[in-house]
């Protein structure tokens, strides 16, 4: 569909990722149909929450982040992904700054229903 | 959903890669919701076509590409993403090796309605 934060630009992870710092602050870079990309800085822990009815997908550009779920979790490094299926627990953590690309149904909220002062203001472009 | 080919696993670029070599024939690696994240190697160039019905995303993990267009081309490059809208006619190049991450609904055609011989087998999981 029509992009209109950005007609068609060549998206450049770097270039946005150098203008926004706060960590667990998802922005939007583009948008695929109904569907958004954000980019994300992550450091120290999320809250555990779920997204009853979308998969979400991490994508690792730099570092490292560990997924939990209630029976397990894995770690996700740059150059690596990983869906976490919807209505399944998770929580996200990294010891250092991590930089990931999320992809989501536009309008998912990033703690789920869980709430909290890591809630995210939602479609938030940089 | 439930992703019969890999129950959540983590999901290596580099090493999907290195399991196959055919060029402009993608490799779905992962499934969020009805949508597939697909490996691809780009290499010389592919054919003129359009997506009638959705917009198409190329992330690009290694080299660069170009997507033509009618009016105009961009260079996308490692690092980068570009999303071609709906309905719009491109065509990709890549004057050496390129390696890049499509995400699209599950069933899109590589070329299109445009066929030929580029036109690859779809949903072949790496």
């Amino acid at each position: 569909m029509a992009q209109p934060h950005m007609a068609c630009e060549v998206i450049n992870f770097a270039q946005k990722l150098s203008k926004f710092s706060e960590h667990w602050s998802p922005r939007v870079v583009a948008e695929m149909n109904d569907y958004q990309f954000k980019l994300v800085k992550l450091e120290g822990e999320f809250v555990w929450h779920d997204h009853k009815d979308t998969d979400e997908v991490f994508l690792v550009l730099k570092g490292e982040m560990e997924i939990g779920f209630r029976d397990r979790s894995v770690i996700v490094r740059a150059g690596e992904m990983f869906v976490v299926p919807k209505g399944v627990e998770h929580i996200t953590r990294a010891a250092r700054e991590c930089h990931a690309l999320l992809v989501e149904p536009r309008g998912v909220i990033n703690t789920g229903e869980a709430g909290g002062s890591l809630t995210a203001p939602n479609d938030v472009w940089v």
